[in-house]
């Protein structure tokens, strides 16, 4: 694993996302600098602190720990739900050493770019946008683990404002978890996972919400099995988390809802006139597609899939 | 266990359902009957024979073989691909004894109770319509298991003109694998699965459709994660099992396919008018609704939620 050294890291949000940082830096790169967790909640810090995950615990409304806190960081991680980033770079703002590096691990970029230009002005040089793809239903300070980000995809969309040096040293520090670093456009980024997250999430909520809906729900989540469970999983996540989601990335989750809809109605017109030539052809498109996928190999578009 | 004794039950389909059974009976029931298996494939079957999921194997279209297999069974059953039953039920008619219960484990109901009053008339009556739930994406002899319906549910959808001996022949036969026993109308049990399992597949196959009509397919597939690799796992279903019951069940199916696609359309105007109250509350009922169904406990359906 790629060595990798710092004097003191800052988390804002020391939940799974960013405890699982602490926990890599500390227990896999093997780093000895300071690890400072702060969070709404002083219980949540507290317990991280008492876990081991962080050195030090702050409460994010101690004006003066926080200062304290981030005077001389190497690096800042906003590791909370994308709506609160904008209020939390503007907290952060004023206390900012020039030589800190700040980056982020929200699920959407677009709108934490528009975030971080608006609380930071011209020191949004120092902002990375960063997306570590590594979600879980678990959630908290105890769902923190050294091993979340191994083999996992890191996700940067640097700033013409970030210099060279700031970029590299925020892929050395997902390097160092075991994360393979990638690079992309905001928009881009945001539109692969618009279809390969967000768009899931939305489709598995709405399942359960229109089960639920049915005069004899009780009869058919009582017969529901494993197919059911698998496509719901995800239906049991963060509500609050989930809505920022949306919201932050709509155009894109818009865009996706609408193609979904179209493959849908599609769908629907065979089964409507048992056309089942169709049918067939789509899922063994679909099933060859997720098998290739599952072992790791790569995928063509269908550019000559029936319409 | 339940005690379960038999002189000869033939199965046609010696896959994960039907061989799941044969070895259920043998190993968890201790019913020492003689156990033949048909199929189309007499690569299948040999297989089934091979590893002693069955006594003897019989190619489907051998008619003497199939006279002589069907002749004294006390039960048959059919597991095979739904829309198959009607031939195999006329197949296996002329051949049928007075006293063998005939029974199936297809994935809908209302067409296979309408292929066998088609293809056996009157002796119908020795027809018992059933499903068990206990799909998987593994297939063939091979991985037939003893325990695969332990505490899994079979429903039964008898018909009018079954005797009860003969419906309860058939449920003390379920019940041996440790199975848990329903009986419902068969418009009512293609309901519930067009809901809980036949719209979550024509939904999961329609993601995998829908990013591989983007052109940038490879790259999405390449930054989808543990979300997408639940939500898709029966994308990797049978393209044929699911083209058959996609048809067998279409008038429950378009029906559920239509409510699912006016929720997503709520929730496509709750993002598209940044409704983040209406998305969290939306997303909170399923998350403690599918939270609830997990652990087992009953779940009302959500006669006041937000339309």
């Amino acid at each position: 694993m790629a060595a990798f050294a710092f004097n003191k890291i800052v988390i804002f949000g020391v939940g799974l996302i960013g405890g699982s940082l602490a926990r890599a830096l500390r227990e896999r790169a093997g780093a000895t600098g300071e690890v400072v967790g702060v969070g709404r909640s002083i219980k949540t810090v507290e317990r991280a602190r008492e876990l081991g995950v962080i050195d030090s615990a702050v409460f994010l409304d101690d004006d003066r720990a926080l200062e304290l806190a981030l005077r001389g960081a190497d690096f800042v991680l906003v590791a909370a739900p994308v709506a609160q980033t904008e209020p939390l770079l503007r907290r952060i703002a004023p206390f900012l050493d020039a030589s800190t590096i700040v980056t982020d691990a929200g699920s959407t970029k677009n709108d934490v770019v528009t975030a971080a230009r608006a609380a930071l002005g011209e020191r949004v040089a120092q902002f990375v946008p960063g997306h570590p793809i590594a979600g879980r239903e678990s959630s908290g300070p105890d769902a923190a683990i050294p091993d979340l980000y191994v083999d996992r995809n890191v996700v940067l969309c640097p700033l013409p404002e970030n210099s060279p040096e700031v970029v590299e040293r925020v892929a050395d520090m997902w390097l160092a978890t075991g994360a393979i670093v990638h690079r992309m456009a905001a928009e881009q980024h945001d539109s692969v996972l618009a279809s390969v997250s967000h768009l899931p999430h939305v489709l598995s909520f709405a399942l359960v919400e229109m089960i639920l809906q049915a005069p004899d729900a009780a009869l058919k989540f009582s017969f529901a099995a494993g197919g059911f469970r698998d496509f719901t999983r995800i239906a049991a996540s963060s509500p609050e988390m989930w809505r920022d989601i949306c919201i932050a990335n709509r155009a894109a989750l818009l865009s996706e809802i609408d193609a979904y809809t179209n493959v849908l109605a599609r769908f629907r017109q065979a089964i409507d006139t048992s056309d089942g030539a169709a049918l067939e052809a789509a899922f063994e498109r679909s099933r060859t597609a997720r098998t290739v996928w599952q072992h790791g190999g790569a995928i063509k578009a269908a550019d000559d899939s029936a319409q």
